[in-house]
């Protein structure tokens, strides 16, 4: 089968500039490998009309499909409107459906509708409206020889529901899409490098009709399988197959599957036993106490924290006993142990955890340098610690730690 | 005189796919800027000859420098190297410096030098090797008819260094960029619009060789003053010049200059003040702290803070009385008042802050919906409160009411 191809394109001086770094397009690319097109370009043009015209141009000598995004202000330095209705040699004129549209949206919000805000409901006679439920400019669709040139507004929460509500199923109509069936299995302590000699066999087993790809962050590793076929129920059951013979070579690592990032997995986890956690951390600073918080619901299982950065509140405040952080000092396995099981009993909680550790760039020693971090899990089973020596980057500790510490939380719970 | 004009291209797969997020264009787009290159285009393409090759030639007939990043690799899908050599139609060969590096490189990491290593000390004969001392992937410059094609790793620490210490000043020389003096004023607790029409006049008053640029992002606005001329000294003079103008007009609003971020203006006003501080969480679940404690050196002046997320946490722990809670509530004045008393005496410090709020989704009654937040400030002589309606989002409401109360504290602080 011949692939479907599409080209992005960023219309407006700010990309270029530097002024904001571009997420739209990589959000856009993921959703079209979703749907099985390919993305073989990434332009960004400035508010150029020669520029704007040339990249029109030369994208639909390349691509099925031509995505735009931005330029669509109500403004004189946007121009992708007007220039969309000169390449395809059609009139702007007023669309009475965008215009009741725009008007229901400024009245929703209190606000009167300006002439200058009226100019976005002028569109090319030429193209579809899409409407955008979530904004003032429409998106337009239009078609010639069997290519598509869609545009949509720069602002990444009005493009994603136009793409997604709107852009996709249009897309996936009009080119009648292969059957694509992802599954992200996701992992955590591991590096890349040693999980792929775990899996080597299986990797290799793989059909040629099923491809896999690592993706790596701080302290994770996504794997991707993506099978390409006809028969989606089919397909979908290869995939599932294969994904659970990964399970006796790296289950140990796996804490989820798809989109649920590892701090809502451990959530889950807590919200299934019934358990709730509080922490004390030292050197995280509060960067593991936002993880688990960033979840909503999270009130449920989490009680609360204490940030004892200094060697005072780590005493009076937490009640670490001055002797053992004296003779051990702050950044050490006496010190986290007392550290856990104080904040856990204090707070009352099932699970108590706690950091501690030289996140750098000041404060080490010969024996204690800038990356050396301790965390503990303490709950009434057993208290659990490990030693991490990280980088020599501030916030890379305190990141790496943070996740050092849920997959802690994850491999100790009670079964 | 003639504008410098720069295409950066981008090579990989990963990028086409979505599987990373181009940041590396959006740092070189403002480094170029500063030195008064302007980029007119930027293209990603995948790991394909005939893309990359048309990329190559479409660039040269647009810019006068072309900045490549990516598919230096040593594996078989990184075909950046030998594309240019054949572009420039010369052949790769044993870089005999290079090697030394590459093995010095390997050597100091303890580790052996393998064959498939040993390929990134091959380099076209027509390129002028730039070292890279923090990676594997030598750069490479080559000139031809007055334009520069100039490829770098697209690991972002390795081309961050490559363009600052080589790159750039290779470039000002060769083109003898223009002289460009930037002063970026850094604002908070103001929206875009309010703060132009405060300055309108000013703005208007600009000459024609001193641009101004809004950046706005959560909770702050920057703004960036670029001058254009031929003498640096009295170019600077005249951007402090006009700097200064703008204090009796939004001077309440500036926190800072430059690149430094907001927690940091504040570390440096507690600092300088001999202040210490300490933070009662709810809604913001630690993010504060860590912003807080994302600053080298911190320890200084935080010296911890309590997340008191439940609501026998809020009284056993923190110590807010039964009958606050009970009468108003979590999120209220009081409660907020109390919540950074105590935790000003508790920990002693000399001020302590609060934050309570529905972060949501969940949470909200008819009286307190989402997005509504109680901040505080206390010292010895005042405490100071806000009411803060936010969005509608979990994680811009964390964001924006750690941002609203950094700006509390420096608008409360003893003067």
């Amino acid at each position: 089968m011949k692939p479907i191809l599409a080209e992005l394109l960023t219309i407006g001086d700010e990309i270029l500039y530097g002024q904001i770094v571009d997420t739209n397009s990589q959000w856009m690319s993921v959703e079209l490998d979703k749907v099985g097109i390919k993305v073989i370009r990434k332009t960004s043009v400035g508010d150029v009309e020669s520029e704007i015209l040339s990249a029109f141009a030369e994208a639909e000598q390349r691509a099925d499909i031509i995505l735009i995004t931005g330029g669509l202000g109500p403004t004189s330095d946007d121009l992708t409107k007007p220039l969309l209705a000169k390449y395809f040699n059609c009139e702007l004129k007023l669309h009475e459906e965008a215009l009741q549209e725009l008007s229901a949206y400024f009245k929703s919000r209190g606000r009167e509708l300006s002439e200058t805000n009226k100019q976005q409901a002028f569109l090319p006679v030429c193209c579809t409206k899409i409407t955008n439920p979530v904004g003032t400019a429409p998106g337009m669709w239009f078609e010639r020889n069997g290519k598509i040139f869609m545009s949509m507004p720069g602002v990444p929460h009005e493009m994603k529901k136009m793409m997604t509500e709107r852009v996709i199923p249009k897309l996936k109509e009009k080119f009648k899409t292969p059957t694509i069936v992802h599954k992200v299995i996701r992992t955590v302590g591991i590096g890349e490098s040693f999980l792929a000699d775990k899996i080597t066999a299986w990797e290799k087993s793989l059909p040629t009709h099923i491809k896999l790809a690592y993706l790596p962050s701080l302290g994770e590793v996504k794997l991707r399988l993506t099978g390409f076929g006809d028969d989606e129920q089919k397909l979908k059951a290869e995939v599932e197959g294969l994904t659970a013979k990964i399970q006796p070579l790296a289950g140990e690592y796996i804490y989820g599957y798809g989109d649920e990032p590892l701090e809502a997995a451990i959530g889950k986890l807590l919200r299934e036993k019934k358990l709730t956690i509080s922490m004390a951390e030292s050197c995280t600073g509060g960067y593991l106490s936002h993880l688990i918080t960033s979840v909503p619901g999270s009130s449920e299982y989490f009680l609360g924290s204490m940030v004892p950065y200094d060697y005072q509140i780590k005493m009076r405040q937490l009640g670490v006993r001055p002797e053992v952080l004296e003779q051990y000092g702050a950044v050490s396995e006496p010190t986290i142990i007392e550290m856990a099981n104080i904040v856990r009993a204090k707070f009352n909680t099932d699970i108590g955890v706690a950091t501690s550790g030289i996140a750098g760039p000041g404060g080490a020693t010969p024996e204690k340098p800038v990356g050396l971090v301790w965390i503990a899990y303490s709950d009434k089973h057993h208290t659990v610690t490990r030693k991490l020596q990280l980088s020599t980057e501030r916030l890379v500790n305190i990141k790496a730690a943070s996740i050092a510490v849920l997959n802690l939380i994850r491999t100790s719970l009670p079964k």
